[in-house]
């Protein structure tokens, strides 16, 4: 799978997903991120890329040429997804980071300053993603979290230990809490019952702090999670206890 | 204001936070961004932080032992927020970012593999803080995102340039479209209005396309935001056009 980030700091980009997992599936060639830096298409000799916004106020704003004459340089296949991200977006989550891993390829626009001349943008972009609300000082960090968030998603990039089998949102529910050696850390003990070797036990162990942590941190995913009986009987319990 | 990063990839953290305007902000001393290797603190001599998780399953387990070592060498005040990065956080949003603006230092915790040992994250994190629902390979990229939106929001990170005093959220209503030149791009003009030199006008064009936006791509914020008559009446004929 490939990403085309068309950014003002392609370095940002490619230094900060060289390391880690990321860095692992470019060198086995899973994925390919090809940053494009939109200066490099300026008509000016000083490379200038942006300009006044009409009707005046504070910023600048980047103009419609050099963006678009950089999308153009990819020669993408028509379809081809053109992100932009921008607070005013679709929230990223789980489900598109599934729906983008299907695609073969994927452009990413990233802003800077007071945002990028509306005309470009209705003309190349297909999907407006925002990474929540708040504001950046431009788009490539969000960039970085969607190529991250959906490459992880590629067969062959997580190994065996970084397995996403498990892991929260896969269920509906937020992850059980992890231990690992020394059993005493600081006068706490890990739960027994992860010692205990029972695997039967274990996962529910598991299953049922899930549902607790889930209830007490997401309401608003528990509210959407539907109990079975045990899962009743268990939250009785422990909202009973909790009062 | 200083941000301290515990880390199992610090390279990915400073080269990424180099450049671009967090890169000034870093060069002139406002901000400083410390980040720190947690395989730094394994008392291996292969610097191996993980382990399996009790209770089996699959994935690997950072150890209690080098992440509260690392935390420890940072020889922070009491009361120091410690951020953890995880889906399992409170929503990242501008008003936090606000909130952390105010601190002097800030911890923030990224997690890898399956997690971390949860003894430790009790011992001291005090605030969980997630991106959305959507899971990375690990916390890196959520920590730049907070210190990038924590950061431009400290006097003297931005310049005039980049003012951030008419942008989204700031008003609870998105920005309105930017155009700078030229004045026709691919058959587009610019809304004539902005090049009429009449900033009344402009103010109340750009107030009322913010006004329609927020309405189409946010009806979450739309429903929030108090509208005044003219809004309404405004908003009454955009509605009447539409159908």
């Amino acid at each position: 799978m490939k990403f085309d980030v068309l950014t003002l700091f392609p370095e940002m980009i490619t230094s900060a997903l060289e390391g880690s997992i990321i860095g692992r599936a470019q060198k086995e060639g899973i994925i390919e991120i090809n940053a494009v830096d939109i200066r490099d298409f300026s008509k000016d000799r000083q490379r200038h890329v942006d300009d006044y916004p009409y009707g005046g106020g504070a910023g600048m704003v980047i103009k419609p040429q050099p963006v678009y004459d950089a999308f153009k340089s990819l020669e993408v296949k028509e379809n081809t997804k053109v992100l932009y991200m921008t607070p005013q977006g679709r929230p990223f989550c789980q489900r598109l980071a599934e729906e983008f891993s299907k695609e073969e390829e994927i452009v990413i626009l990233c802003g800077h300053y007071e945002g990028i001349d509306e005309r470009v943008i209705e003309e190349i972009v297909t999907d407006e993603v925002s990474m929540g609300d708040f504001v950046l000082t431009g788009g490539e960090i969000a960039a970085m979290a969607v190529i991250d968030a959906v490459s992880r998603l590629k067969p062959g990039v997580l190994g065996k230990e970084e397995s996403y089998k498990e892991e929260s949102f896969s269920d509906g529910l937020l992850e059980y809490p992890q231990y690992t050696r020394p059993p005493v850390f600081m006068d706490k003990e890990v739960p027994p019952v992860l010692l205990s070797g029972d695997h039967g036990k274990v996962d529910i162990w598991r299953h049922r702090e899930a549902l607790k942590r889930t209830y007490e941190k997401r309401p608003d995913l528990f509210e959407k999670y539907v109990l079975n009986t045990d899962d009743r009987i268990v939250m009785e319990q422990y909202l009973k206890n909790k009062h």
